[in-house]
Protein backbone atom coordinates (compact mmCIF):
# COMPACT_ATOMS: atom_id res chain seq x y z
CA UNK A 1 0.00 0.00 0.00
CA UNK A 2 1.27 3.13 -1.08
CA UNK A 3 1.99 6.18 1.68
CA UNK A 4 0.28 9.35 0.16
CA UNK A 5 2.66 12.12 0.31
CA UNK A 6 0.04 14.99 1.45
CA UNK A 7 1.71 18.45 2.11
CA UNK A 8 -0.66 19.34 4.39
CA UNK A 9 1.59 17.25 6.84
CA UNK A 10 4.55 18.70 5.56
CA UNK A 11 3.50 22.36 5.82
CA UNK A 12 1.96 21.82 9.46
CA UNK A 13 5.64 20.25 10.61
CA UNK A 14 7.41 23.60 8.47
CA UNK A 15 4.94 25.49 10.45
CA UNK A 16 6.28 24.84 14.00
CA UNK A 17 9.70 25.45 13.18
CA UNK A 18 8.70 28.74 11.43
CA UNK A 19 6.58 30.15 14.32
CA UNK A 20 9.66 29.55 16.52
CA UNK A 21 11.66 31.67 13.94
CA UNK A 22 9.63 33.98 13.95
CA UNK A 23 9.08 34.41 17.83
CA UNK A 24 12.97 34.71 18.25
CA UNK A 25 12.76 38.05 15.33
CA UNK A 26 9.82 38.92 17.07
CA UNK A 27 11.73 39.28 20.30
CA UNK A 28 14.66 41.33 18.56
CA UNK A 29 11.95 43.64 17.56
CA UNK A 30 12.25 42.43 14.19
CA UNK A 31 8.53 41.65 12.46
CA UNK A 32 9.63 40.10 8.74
CA UNK A 33 7.69 41.34 5.66
CA UNK A 34 7.50 40.23 1.76
CA UNK A 35 7.17 42.72 -0.95
CA UNK A 36 4.63 41.38 -3.46
CA UNK A 37 5.48 43.09 -6.83
CA UNK A 38 3.23 42.23 -9.42
CA UNK A 39 2.34 43.79 -13.10
CA UNK A 40 -1.31 43.83 -13.70
CA UNK A 41 -3.79 41.22 -12.45
CA UNK A 42 -3.42 37.26 -13.98
CA UNK A 43 -5.98 35.33 -12.33
CA UNK A 44 -3.07 32.59 -11.74
CA UNK A 45 -0.79 35.34 -9.85
CA UNK A 46 -3.64 36.42 -7.48
CA UNK A 47 -4.65 32.51 -6.71
CA UNK A 48 -0.90 32.35 -6.27
CA UNK A 49 -0.61 35.79 -3.89
CA UNK A 50 -3.96 34.88 -1.88
CA UNK A 51 -2.27 31.80 -1.02
CA UNK A 52 0.97 33.15 -0.51
CA UNK A 53 -0.06 35.76 1.91
CA UNK A 54 -2.37 33.41 3.99
CA UNK A 55 -0.01 31.20 4.20
CA UNK A 56 2.67 34.10 5.34
CA UNK A 57 0.68 35.88 7.83
CA UNK A 58 -0.46 32.62 9.46
CA UNK A 59 3.27 32.30 10.39
CA UNK A 60 3.21 36.07 11.48
CA UNK A 61 4.47 37.50 7.88
CA UNK A 62 3.78 40.72 6.51
CA UNK A 63 3.11 40.77 3.25
CA UNK A 64 2.56 43.89 1.41
CA UNK A 65 1.43 44.15 -2.30
CA UNK A 66 2.98 46.44 -4.73
CA UNK A 67 0.63 46.41 -7.56
CA UNK A 68 1.62 48.18 -10.69
CA UNK A 69 -0.01 48.99 -14.21
CA UNK A 70 0.27 45.77 -16.61
CA UNK A 71 1.99 48.71 -18.97
CA UNK A 72 4.92 49.62 -16.73
CA UNK A 73 7.85 50.40 -18.17
CA UNK A 74 11.07 48.37 -17.66
CA UNK A 75 12.40 51.75 -16.23
CA UNK A 76 9.88 52.81 -13.73
CA UNK A 77 9.99 48.61 -12.79
CA UNK A 78 13.89 48.96 -12.01
CA UNK A 79 13.21 51.80 -9.96
CA UNK A 80 10.66 50.26 -8.19
CA UNK A 81 12.67 47.47 -7.26
CA UNK A 82 15.40 49.40 -6.26
CA UNK A 83 13.23 51.42 -3.80
CA UNK A 84 12.17 47.90 -2.08
CA UNK A 85 15.91 47.31 -2.13
CA UNK A 86 16.99 50.22 -0.48
CA UNK A 87 13.78 49.99 2.54
CA UNK A 88 15.31 48.05 5.30
CA UNK A 89 11.54 47.55 6.63
CA UNK A 90 11.29 44.45 3.57
CA UNK A 91 13.17 41.76 3.96
CA UNK A 92 12.22 39.54 0.96
CA UNK A 93 10.32 40.55 -2.38
CA UNK A 94 8.43 38.45 -4.82
CA UNK A 95 8.17 39.24 -8.35
CA UNK A 96 5.88 37.44 -10.68
CA UNK A 97 7.04 36.11 -13.39
CA UNK A 98 6.31 35.94 -16.68
CA UNK A 99 6.52 39.79 -16.71
CA UNK A 100 4.67 41.36 -19.61
CA UNK A 101 6.60 41.71 -22.91
CA UNK A 102 7.80 45.53 -22.70
CA UNK A 103 10.40 44.52 -19.61
CA UNK A 104 13.43 41.79 -20.11
CA UNK A 105 13.56 39.52 -17.47
CA UNK A 106 17.51 39.41 -18.59
CA UNK A 107 17.38 43.17 -17.29
CA UNK A 108 15.56 42.89 -14.05
CA UNK A 109 17.14 39.67 -12.70
CA UNK A 110 20.23 41.68 -12.02
CA UNK A 111 18.27 44.16 -10.35
CA UNK A 112 16.52 42.53 -7.83
CA UNK A 113 18.87 42.08 -4.71
CA UNK A 114 20.14 38.42 -3.90
CA UNK A 115 19.52 39.09 -0.05
CA UNK A 116 16.10 39.75 -0.78
CA UNK A 117 15.57 37.24 -3.69
CA UNK A 118 13.24 34.52 -1.71
CA UNK A 119 12.27 32.82 -5.38
CA UNK A 120 15.88 32.92 -6.76
CA UNK A 121 15.54 35.10 -9.86
CA UNK A 122 19.16 36.94 -9.54
CA UNK A 123 22.03 34.83 -11.22
CA UNK A 124 23.92 35.48 -7.91
CA UNK A 125 21.13 33.05 -6.34
CA UNK A 126 20.83 31.05 -9.25
CA UNK A 127 24.59 30.56 -9.24
CA UNK A 128 24.72 29.46 -5.59
CA UNK A 129 21.65 27.09 -6.32
CA UNK A 130 24.20 25.36 -8.92
CA UNK A 131 27.10 25.54 -6.72
CA UNK A 132 25.44 23.45 -3.41
CA UNK A 133 26.51 27.01 -1.42
CA UNK A 134 23.40 27.58 0.79
CA UNK A 135 24.11 30.87 1.70
CA UNK A 136 21.69 31.82 -1.59
CA UNK A 137 17.63 30.92 -2.01
CA UNK A 138 16.58 28.14 -3.76
CA UNK A 139 13.57 28.66 -6.40
CA UNK A 140 10.35 27.67 -4.05
CA UNK A 141 9.09 24.84 -6.14
CA UNK A 142 11.88 22.51 -6.34
CA UNK A 143 12.78 23.33 -2.30
CA UNK A 144 9.85 22.17 -1.78
CA UNK A 145 10.06 19.05 -3.33
CA UNK A 146 13.09 18.80 -0.99
CA UNK A 147 11.26 19.47 2.06
CA UNK A 148 9.12 16.97 0.98
CA UNK A 149 11.55 13.95 0.71
CA UNK A 150 12.90 15.06 3.92
CA UNK A 151 9.17 15.15 5.99
CA UNK A 152 8.48 11.63 4.61
CA UNK A 153 12.54 10.27 5.14
CA UNK A 154 13.27 9.44 1.95
CA UNK A 155 17.16 9.60 2.18
CA UNK A 156 18.51 10.44 -1.44
CA UNK A 157 21.61 9.56 -0.80
CA UNK A 158 23.49 7.01 -3.12
CA UNK A 159 20.15 6.33 -4.96
CA UNK A 160 19.15 6.87 -8.16
CA UNK A 161 16.80 9.16 -8.64
CA UNK A 162 14.90 10.42 -11.83
CA UNK A 163 14.19 14.09 -12.72
CA UNK A 164 11.53 14.56 -15.67
CA UNK A 165 11.74 18.14 -16.94
CA UNK A 166 14.80 20.59 -17.53
CA UNK A 167 13.04 24.02 -16.66
CA UNK A 168 14.91 26.77 -14.82
CA UNK A 169 12.55 27.01 -12.19
CA UNK A 170 12.16 23.17 -11.25
CA UNK A 171 13.85 20.40 -12.84
CA UNK A 172 17.93 22.01 -13.30
CA UNK A 173 17.73 23.68 -9.52
CA UNK A 174 16.17 20.43 -8.38
CA UNK A 175 19.29 18.55 -9.77
CA UNK A 176 21.30 20.51 -7.96
CA UNK A 177 19.67 20.29 -4.76
CA UNK A 178 19.20 16.60 -4.87
CA UNK A 179 22.93 15.79 -6.14
CA UNK A 180 23.65 18.12 -3.08
CA UNK A 181 22.09 15.26 -0.76
CA UNK A 182 24.07 13.19 -2.79
CA UNK A 183 21.51 11.50 -5.09
CA UNK A 184 22.51 9.83 -8.70
CA UNK A 185 20.69 12.14 -10.63
CA UNK A 186 19.68 11.37 -13.91
CA UNK A 187 17.91 14.48 -15.74
CA UNK A 188 15.25 13.24 -18.56
CA UNK A 189 13.24 15.38 -20.78
CA UNK A 190 11.55 15.44 -24.24
CA UNK A 191 14.31 14.09 -26.26
CA UNK A 192 15.40 11.26 -23.99
CA UNK A 193 15.39 7.82 -25.58
CA UNK A 194 14.15 5.51 -23.63
CA UNK A 195 12.58 7.68 -21.03
CA UNK A 196 10.18 5.18 -19.71
CA UNK A 197 13.42 2.69 -19.39
CA UNK A 198 14.94 5.21 -17.31
CA UNK A 199 12.23 5.93 -15.11
CA UNK A 200 11.74 2.52 -14.39
CA UNK A 201 15.31 1.85 -12.99
CA UNK A 202 15.50 4.72 -10.82
CA UNK A 203 14.64 4.62 -7.10
CA UNK A 204 12.83 7.60 -7.16
CA UNK A 205 10.74 9.37 -10.10
CA UNK A 206 10.44 13.15 -9.82
CA UNK A 207 7.77 14.58 -12.24
CA UNK A 208 8.45 18.28 -13.39
CA UNK A 209 7.52 18.30 -17.29
CA UNK A 210 4.24 20.12 -17.15
CA UNK A 211 2.46 17.36 -19.37
CA UNK A 212 -0.69 15.88 -17.60
CA UNK A 213 -0.13 12.25 -17.16
CA UNK A 214 2.62 11.73 -18.99
CA UNK A 215 4.26 9.49 -16.08
CA UNK A 216 1.91 5.97 -16.98
CA UNK A 217 2.10 3.11 -15.88
CA UNK A 218 5.15 2.48 -18.33
CA UNK A 219 7.48 4.84 -16.20
CA UNK A 220 6.97 2.87 -12.56
CA UNK A 221 8.53 -0.24 -11.09
CA UNK A 222 7.09 -1.52 -8.03
CA UNK A 223 7.93 -0.24 -5.11
CA UNK A 224 9.65 3.94 -6.23
CA UNK A 225 8.93 6.66 -4.85
CA UNK A 226 6.98 9.29 -7.52
CA UNK A 227 6.85 12.88 -6.68
CA UNK A 228 4.72 15.05 -8.93
CA UNK A 229 5.12 18.88 -9.19
CA UNK A 230 3.11 19.12 -12.31
CA UNK A 231 0.22 20.93 -11.97
CA UNK A 232 -2.07 20.75 -15.28
CA UNK A 233 -5.74 20.49 -16.39
CA UNK A 234 -7.14 17.09 -17.53
CA UNK A 235 -9.45 16.45 -20.23
CA UNK A 236 -12.25 17.25 -17.88
CA UNK A 237 -10.97 20.53 -16.82
CA UNK A 238 -10.07 19.25 -13.55
CA UNK A 239 -6.41 19.76 -11.77
CA UNK A 240 -4.45 16.95 -12.14
CA UNK A 241 -0.20 16.54 -12.27
CA UNK A 242 2.47 14.82 -14.45
CA UNK A 243 1.36 11.60 -13.27
CA UNK A 244 -1.04 9.61 -14.12
CA UNK A 245 -2.24 8.93 -10.57
CA UNK A 246 -4.58 6.43 -10.65
CA UNK A 247 -2.90 4.12 -12.85
CA UNK A 248 0.37 4.14 -10.91
CA UNK A 249 -0.19 4.62 -7.27
CA UNK A 250 -0.67 1.16 -6.78
CA UNK A 251 2.93 0.23 -7.74
CA UNK A 252 5.08 2.66 -5.59
CA UNK A 253 5.79 2.78 -1.96
CA UNK A 254 5.01 6.52 -1.95
CA UNK A 255 3.49 9.12 -3.81
CA UNK A 256 2.44 12.94 -4.10
CA UNK A 257 -1.62 13.80 -4.80
CA UNK A 258 -2.09 16.32 -7.06
CA UNK A 259 -3.50 18.95 -5.51
CA UNK A 260 -2.62 18.72 -1.85
CA UNK A 261 0.83 17.87 -2.49
CA UNK A 262 4.22 19.36 -3.72
CA UNK A 263 2.30 22.71 -4.84
CA UNK A 264 0.99 23.09 -1.34
CA UNK A 265 4.34 23.55 0.46
CA UNK A 266 5.75 25.99 -1.95
CA UNK A 267 3.89 28.85 0.07
CA UNK A 268 6.22 27.52 3.26
CA UNK A 269 9.01 27.53 1.67
CA UNK A 270 8.50 31.12 0.25
CA UNK A 271 7.66 32.16 4.08
CA UNK A 272 10.92 30.26 5.00
CA UNK A 273 12.78 32.27 2.76
CA UNK A 274 11.42 35.48 3.61
CA UNK A 275 12.44 34.38 7.81
CA UNK A 276 15.84 33.58 6.56
CA UNK A 277 15.78 36.65 4.58
CA UNK A 278 14.76 38.44 8.18
CA UNK A 279 17.35 36.98 10.46
CA UNK A 280 20.36 38.02 7.27
CA UNK A 281 18.78 41.10 7.46
CA UNK A 282 20.33 41.78 11.33
CA UNK B 1 38.72 -1.37 -33.23
CA UNK B 2 38.03 2.28 -30.79
CA UNK B 3 38.74 5.65 -32.31
CA UNK B 4 41.73 6.87 -30.79
CA UNK B 5 40.18 10.53 -29.91
CA UNK B 6 43.26 12.64 -29.91
CA UNK B 7 43.20 16.09 -28.79
CA UNK B 8 45.64 17.28 -31.72
CA UNK B 9 42.96 16.82 -34.13
CA UNK B 10 40.43 18.79 -32.71
CA UNK B 11 43.48 22.06 -31.65
CA UNK B 12 44.07 21.40 -35.59
CA UNK B 13 40.19 22.00 -36.76
CA UNK B 14 39.91 24.91 -34.41
CA UNK B 15 43.09 26.74 -34.71
CA UNK B 16 41.99 26.93 -38.75
CA UNK B 17 38.83 28.33 -37.57
CA UNK B 18 39.84 30.60 -34.79
CA UNK B 19 42.86 31.75 -37.29
CA UNK B 20 40.00 33.33 -39.06
CA UNK B 21 38.22 35.36 -37.43
CA UNK B 22 41.34 36.70 -35.45
CA UNK B 23 41.69 37.55 -39.12
CA UNK B 24 38.34 39.39 -39.06
CA UNK B 25 39.34 41.08 -35.57
CA UNK B 26 43.07 42.30 -36.80
CA UNK B 27 41.12 43.84 -40.29
CA UNK B 28 39.18 46.19 -37.86
CA UNK B 29 42.14 47.12 -35.81
CA UNK B 30 41.88 44.56 -32.79
CA UNK B 31 44.15 42.12 -31.49
CA UNK B 32 42.86 40.29 -28.77
CA UNK B 33 44.81 40.20 -25.79
CA UNK B 34 44.71 37.99 -22.53
CA UNK B 35 46.15 39.34 -18.92
CA UNK B 36 47.18 35.87 -17.10
CA UNK B 37 47.43 36.57 -13.97
CA UNK B 38 48.83 34.74 -11.55
CA UNK B 39 50.04 35.27 -7.67
CA UNK B 40 53.48 33.22 -6.87
CA UNK B 41 54.68 30.93 -9.18
CA UNK B 42 53.59 27.41 -8.43
CA UNK B 43 54.65 24.86 -11.20
CA UNK B 44 51.39 23.41 -12.30
CA UNK B 45 50.35 27.27 -12.72
CA UNK B 46 53.78 27.71 -14.74
CA UNK B 47 53.03 24.77 -16.79
CA UNK B 48 49.48 25.60 -17.64
CA UNK B 49 50.56 29.33 -18.40
CA UNK B 50 53.02 28.04 -20.89
CA UNK B 51 51.06 26.11 -22.79
CA UNK B 52 48.57 28.62 -22.88
CA UNK B 53 50.60 31.24 -24.16
CA UNK B 54 52.09 28.98 -26.66
CA UNK B 55 48.72 27.84 -27.73
CA UNK B 56 47.54 31.86 -27.89
CA UNK B 57 50.17 33.23 -29.90
CA UNK B 58 50.21 30.52 -32.34
CA UNK B 59 46.72 32.06 -32.69
CA UNK B 60 47.72 35.89 -32.90
CA UNK B 61 46.74 36.43 -29.18
CA UNK B 62 48.40 38.71 -27.18
CA UNK B 63 49.13 37.34 -23.69
CA UNK B 64 50.28 39.90 -20.88
CA UNK B 65 51.18 38.13 -16.90
CA UNK B 66 50.86 39.58 -13.97
CA UNK B 67 52.36 38.33 -11.48
CA UNK B 68 52.17 39.19 -8.11
CA UNK B 69 53.56 38.03 -4.73
CA UNK B 70 52.04 34.85 -3.44
CA UNK B 71 51.78 37.20 -0.25
CA UNK B 72 49.65 39.98 -1.98
CA UNK B 73 46.16 41.07 -0.06
CA UNK B 74 43.25 40.67 -1.21
CA UNK B 75 42.15 44.45 -1.34
CA UNK B 76 45.66 44.72 -3.35
CA UNK B 77 44.52 41.88 -6.01
CA UNK B 78 40.95 43.64 -5.84
CA UNK B 79 42.65 46.96 -7.12
CA UNK B 80 44.70 44.91 -9.75
CA UNK B 81 41.54 42.89 -11.37
CA UNK B 82 39.70 46.48 -11.35
CA UNK B 83 42.22 48.00 -13.38
CA UNK B 84 42.88 45.38 -15.85
CA UNK B 85 38.65 45.33 -15.93
CA UNK B 86 38.95 48.90 -17.09
CA UNK B 87 41.64 48.57 -19.61
CA UNK B 88 39.84 48.47 -22.85
CA UNK B 89 43.19 46.99 -24.18
CA UNK B 90 42.51 43.88 -22.85
CA UNK B 91 39.65 41.24 -23.46
CA UNK B 92 40.49 38.57 -21.19
CA UNK B 93 41.37 37.68 -17.57
CA UNK B 94 42.59 34.65 -16.22
CA UNK B 95 42.99 34.29 -12.99
CA UNK B 96 44.93 31.07 -11.35
CA UNK B 97 43.27 29.18 -8.88
CA UNK B 98 43.36 27.50 -6.18
CA UNK B 99 44.08 31.25 -4.70
CA UNK B 100 46.58 31.76 -1.75
CA UNK B 101 45.03 31.39 1.97
CA UNK B 102 44.75 34.98 2.66
CA UNK B 103 42.24 35.73 -0.49
CA UNK B 104 38.51 34.98 -0.54
CA UNK B 105 37.48 33.54 -3.79
CA UNK B 106 34.12 34.17 -2.77
CA UNK B 107 34.66 37.98 -2.89
CA UNK B 108 37.42 37.96 -6.16
CA UNK B 109 34.88 36.27 -8.13
CA UNK B 110 32.40 38.79 -8.43
CA UNK B 111 34.95 41.35 -8.89
CA UNK B 112 36.27 40.09 -12.03
CA UNK B 113 34.60 41.48 -15.28
CA UNK B 114 31.66 38.90 -16.80
CA UNK B 115 32.76 40.29 -20.08
CA UNK B 116 36.11 39.37 -19.55
CA UNK B 117 36.01 36.24 -17.73
CA UNK B 118 37.22 33.91 -19.62
CA UNK B 119 37.12 30.54 -17.27
CA UNK B 120 34.10 31.05 -15.61
CA UNK B 121 34.75 32.46 -12.33
CA UNK B 122 31.96 35.38 -12.21
CA UNK B 123 28.97 34.23 -10.59
CA UNK B 124 26.99 35.63 -13.65
CA UNK B 125 28.42 33.20 -16.04
CA UNK B 126 28.21 30.39 -13.97
CA UNK B 127 24.29 31.33 -14.07
CA UNK B 128 24.78 31.80 -17.32
CA UNK B 129 26.19 28.17 -17.87
CA UNK B 130 23.18 26.81 -15.83
CA UNK B 131 20.67 28.43 -18.04
CA UNK B 132 22.14 27.44 -20.85
CA UNK B 133 22.71 30.88 -22.01
CA UNK B 134 25.43 30.93 -24.78
CA UNK B 135 26.16 34.72 -24.10
CA UNK B 136 28.45 33.77 -21.05
CA UNK B 137 31.99 31.98 -21.27
CA UNK B 138 31.92 28.32 -20.22
CA UNK B 139 35.09 26.86 -17.81
CA UNK B 140 37.19 25.52 -20.58
CA UNK B 141 37.59 22.04 -19.72
CA UNK B 142 33.78 21.14 -19.63
CA UNK B 143 33.89 22.97 -22.96
CA UNK B 144 36.75 21.25 -24.23
CA UNK B 145 34.94 17.86 -23.69
CA UNK B 146 32.15 19.42 -25.98
CA UNK B 147 34.68 20.41 -28.76
CA UNK B 148 36.07 16.98 -28.77
CA UNK B 149 33.04 15.36 -28.76
CA UNK B 150 31.68 17.84 -31.57
CA UNK B 151 34.74 16.84 -33.83
CA UNK B 152 34.53 13.32 -33.82
CA UNK B 153 31.01 13.45 -34.63
CA UNK B 154 29.34 11.96 -31.31
CA UNK B 155 25.95 13.38 -31.36
CA UNK B 156 24.77 13.59 -27.92
CA UNK B 157 20.84 14.42 -28.62
CA UNK B 158 19.17 11.78 -26.75
CA UNK B 159 21.32 9.88 -25.49
CA UNK B 160 22.42 8.22 -21.88
CA UNK B 161 25.63 9.99 -20.78
CA UNK B 162 27.14 9.22 -17.44
CA UNK B 163 29.18 12.02 -15.78
CA UNK B 164 31.23 10.36 -13.04
CA UNK B 165 32.73 13.37 -11.31
CA UNK B 166 30.33 16.82 -9.76
CA UNK B 167 32.95 19.30 -9.30
CA UNK B 168 31.89 23.23 -9.70
CA UNK B 169 35.08 23.11 -13.29
CA UNK B 170 33.78 19.77 -14.76
CA UNK B 171 31.47 17.71 -13.15
CA UNK B 172 28.34 20.31 -12.91
CA UNK B 173 29.04 22.63 -15.89
CA UNK B 174 29.58 19.75 -18.12
CA UNK B 175 26.38 18.45 -17.48
CA UNK B 176 24.70 21.45 -18.22
CA UNK B 177 26.56 21.75 -21.51
CA UNK B 178 25.35 18.16 -22.36
CA UNK B 179 21.81 19.26 -21.49
CA UNK B 180 22.15 22.43 -23.73
CA UNK B 181 22.99 19.29 -26.75
CA UNK B 182 19.70 17.74 -25.52
CA UNK B 183 21.72 14.34 -23.82
CA UNK B 184 20.54 12.06 -21.02
CA UNK B 185 22.84 13.06 -18.17
CA UNK B 186 23.53 11.34 -14.79
CA UNK B 187 25.87 12.73 -12.64
CA UNK B 188 27.70 10.27 -10.92
CA UNK B 189 29.64 10.39 -7.78
CA UNK B 190 31.49 9.08 -4.77
CA UNK B 191 28.14 8.20 -3.41
CA UNK B 192 26.52 6.46 -6.15
CA UNK B 193 25.45 3.25 -5.54
CA UNK B 194 26.18 0.51 -8.01
CA UNK B 195 28.47 3.21 -10.05
CA UNK B 196 29.54 0.43 -12.82
CA UNK B 197 26.03 -0.28 -13.75
CA UNK B 198 25.16 3.19 -14.35
CA UNK B 199 28.20 3.74 -16.48
CA UNK B 200 27.94 0.46 -18.37
CA UNK B 201 24.01 1.45 -18.89
CA UNK B 202 25.26 4.52 -20.36
CA UNK B 203 26.38 5.24 -24.23
CA UNK B 204 28.76 7.67 -23.30
CA UNK B 205 31.24 7.94 -20.13
CA UNK B 206 32.70 11.06 -19.57
CA UNK B 207 35.16 10.24 -16.22
CA UNK B 208 36.20 13.89 -14.41
CA UNK B 209 36.47 12.73 -10.90
CA UNK B 210 40.18 13.38 -10.45
CA UNK B 211 41.33 9.60 -9.48
CA UNK B 212 43.20 7.57 -11.00
CA UNK B 213 42.45 4.85 -13.75
CA UNK B 214 39.38 4.17 -11.61
CA UNK B 215 37.20 3.54 -14.77
CA UNK B 216 37.85 -0.02 -14.91
CA UNK B 217 36.90 -2.95 -17.18
CA UNK B 218 34.05 -2.93 -14.74
CA UNK B 219 32.23 0.34 -16.00
CA UNK B 220 32.59 -0.41 -19.52
CA UNK B 221 30.28 -1.80 -21.77
CA UNK B 222 30.96 -3.05 -25.86
CA UNK B 223 30.46 0.40 -28.15
CA UNK B 224 30.64 2.75 -25.87
CA UNK B 225 32.88 6.46 -26.06
CA UNK B 226 34.80 6.91 -23.12
CA UNK B 227 36.09 10.48 -22.37
CA UNK B 228 38.51 11.18 -20.04
CA UNK B 229 38.64 14.23 -18.12
CA UNK B 230 40.46 12.87 -15.54
CA UNK B 231 45.19 14.03 -15.30
CA UNK B 232 46.75 11.78 -12.93
CA UNK B 233 50.30 10.30 -11.54
CA UNK B 234 50.16 6.26 -11.66
CA UNK B 235 51.93 4.24 -9.22
CA UNK B 236 54.87 4.32 -11.29
CA UNK B 237 54.87 8.45 -11.39
CA UNK B 238 53.45 8.81 -15.00
CA UNK B 239 50.69 11.22 -16.48
CA UNK B 240 47.33 9.00 -16.06
CA UNK B 241 43.96 9.44 -16.94
CA UNK B 242 40.86 8.66 -14.56
CA UNK B 243 40.19 6.02 -16.74
CA UNK B 244 42.16 2.49 -17.28
CA UNK B 245 42.94 2.96 -20.64
CA UNK B 246 44.77 -0.17 -21.50
CA UNK B 247 41.71 -2.36 -20.07
CA UNK B 248 39.14 -0.61 -21.26
CA UNK B 249 40.03 0.78 -24.51
CA UNK B 250 39.60 -2.66 -26.87
CA UNK B 251 35.68 -2.79 -25.76
CA UNK B 252 35.31 1.24 -26.84
CA UNK B 253 33.92 2.62 -29.88
CA UNK B 254 36.11 5.39 -29.33
CA UNK B 255 38.37 6.80 -26.48
CA UNK B 256 40.59 9.81 -25.36
CA UNK B 257 44.04 9.20 -24.15
CA UNK B 258 45.74 10.76 -21.57
CA UNK B 259 48.25 12.99 -22.10
CA UNK B 260 47.27 13.87 -25.67
CA UNK B 261 43.28 13.95 -25.00
CA UNK B 262 40.94 16.75 -23.61
CA UNK B 263 43.50 18.12 -21.95
CA UNK B 264 45.43 19.45 -25.08
CA UNK B 265 42.09 21.29 -26.28
CA UNK B 266 41.97 22.78 -23.21
CA UNK B 267 44.06 26.31 -24.12
CA UNK B 268 42.21 26.66 -27.22
CA UNK B 269 39.14 27.17 -25.73
CA UNK B 270 40.92 29.58 -23.63
CA UNK B 271 41.86 31.13 -27.34
CA UNK B 272 38.28 30.73 -28.58
CA UNK B 273 37.05 32.62 -25.29
CA UNK B 274 39.16 35.53 -25.79
CA UNK B 275 38.69 36.09 -29.36
CA UNK B 276 35.14 35.67 -28.54
CA UNK B 277 35.58 38.27 -25.78
CA UNK B 278 37.43 40.98 -28.36
CA UNK B 279 34.45 40.52 -30.16
CA UNK B 280 31.78 41.39 -27.90
CA UNK B 281 33.99 44.50 -26.69
CA UNK B 282 33.85 46.03 -29.82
Amino acid sequence: MAVLMKGAEVVSAMKDRLLKEVETLNAGGITPVLAIVRLGARPDDLAYEKGAIKRCEGLGIRCRVFEYPEILTQEALVGEIRKLNGDGSIHGILLFRPLPGQIDENVIKYVISPEKDVDCLNPVNVAKVFEGDETGFAPCTPEAVMEMLAHYNVDVKGKKVAVVGRSLVVGKPLAMLLLKKHATVTICHTKTHHIEETCREADIIIAAAGKAKMVTDAFVSEGQIVIDVGINLDENGNLCGDVDFDKVEQKTAGITPVPGGVGTVTTSVLAKHVIQAAKWSK
